[in-house]
């Protein structure tokens, strides 16, 4: 009998939940290669940026507009995808240079995989590198890639709670971009919620509120890029 | 001295990636699981679907609808989140039987997690149960939960590439829902591409458009449900 509902089906015994067993050594490993990577990636004068965002929120349109108005180009860009190198190519157009990384179904970029593409990008006369995620609002978090900053991306589409909803990422964040900001009105955007929601959940990070569609606030986004020693 | 770029930075050997020794006991454990789950739900005259998006893609607007407007009330949903019950919440106000699983850092239900949480549940009278998956258009794809339909859901605003990116989940998918199209116009989504994108990577999904903001072409949507068998 199964002995959630008192029907007869019979119940599987649950699965133990062993989590941290399995992910410890693997996230250990990964440290000493963000370690790396960070001391690689400052040894070359970069500034590096770790982009997150779930999918769709203007990740690679906010990258195309940066390589087009960043002061100092071109930038370089490490893109993280499961599939196609579209990005890679549309930030290429852009002006920037761009290595794609397919991760196959990898949900996260990982440490390892940030030096192998590394390796393949022409970093001479460059400051800023970003490292644009798998859009992913959890599994990436726990991985650090060696970047100096991170920076999380959130849509007006997306809705005002999502700071609450997948409050990791927004707490390891350095900067919170709100993006789509000329949708604002038409999709009903409760700026206040959305700006309280995520004061109370990263207080620690500096706010940008932009349309990478219009370039409309990106300057402020590109003083503070600046503003980070390489 | 680094391999990688001949500067003298020490390199990490590769962390070696064994990642179907890790993955395949959990997920023979959880089809497990997910067959003892499609079994019961069979019994308690329920179609259930496993719905699944990106964070912010209208997944709970789509259920407050359906809530509303299923022919025979009330509908039954089990709802992922990381964290907060906002969603269980906003779905009983809309008029559904709704139990929050809340995830912690889980980045996907697994059919354990649902098997617990429909033990929650007051099914008697209910003939539709709606899984509600974490906002993820990668984890989720692996972990069946004993479903009867999949229902992939995507938004205008994320683009039309978005099942090029995710191929695996829209392959895997029954139906493929998009929704917010009542900002297609504004956002300029280019419906050709989209639904050429998805007959290429998904041909056997049955397509459905929508808002679930204006309730416009739920009802092609709620005839499809009604017409899977119990």
């Amino acid at each position: 009998m199964c002995g959630q509902c008192g029907c007869d089906e019979p119940q599987v015994a649950p699965l133990p939940r062993r989590r941290l067993e399995l992910h410890q050594p693997l996230l250990s490993r990964n440290d000493s290669q963000a370690a790396h990577n960070r001391d690689h990636f400052q040894r070359h004068g970069l500034r590096t940026i770790n982009l997150l965002s779930a999918p769709g929120s203007g990740k690679t349109a906010l990258l195309e507009q940066l390589a087009r108005h960043w002061p100092r180009p071109p930038i370089g860009v490490i893109v993280g995808d499961l599939a196609t190198d579209n990005d890679a190519r549309r930030l290429q157009t852009a002006g920037a240079r761009a290595v794609q990384i397919r991760t196959g179904d990898l949900c996260h970029l990982d440490a390892a995989l940030v030096d192998q593409a590394f390796a393949q990008l022409d970093c001479s006369g460059m400051d800023l590198l970003v490292i644009e995620n798998v859009g992913n609002l959890v599994c990436p978090t726990a991985f650090d890639l060696g970047e100096q900053r991170r920076v999380a991306l959130l849509s007006v589409t997306e809705g005002e709670d999502k700071p609450l909803k997948y409050p990791a990422l927004f707490k390891s964040a350095d900067a919170v971009v709100i993006n789509k900001c000329d949708l604002a009105a038409v999709v009903g955007f409760d700026r206040r919620t959305a700006i309280a929601n995520l004061s109370a959940i990263a207080p620690q990070a500096a706010l940008f509120e932009l349309s990478a569609r219009t370039g409309e606030g990106l300057a402020a986004l590109i003083r503070w890029l600046d503003g980070q020693a390489a």
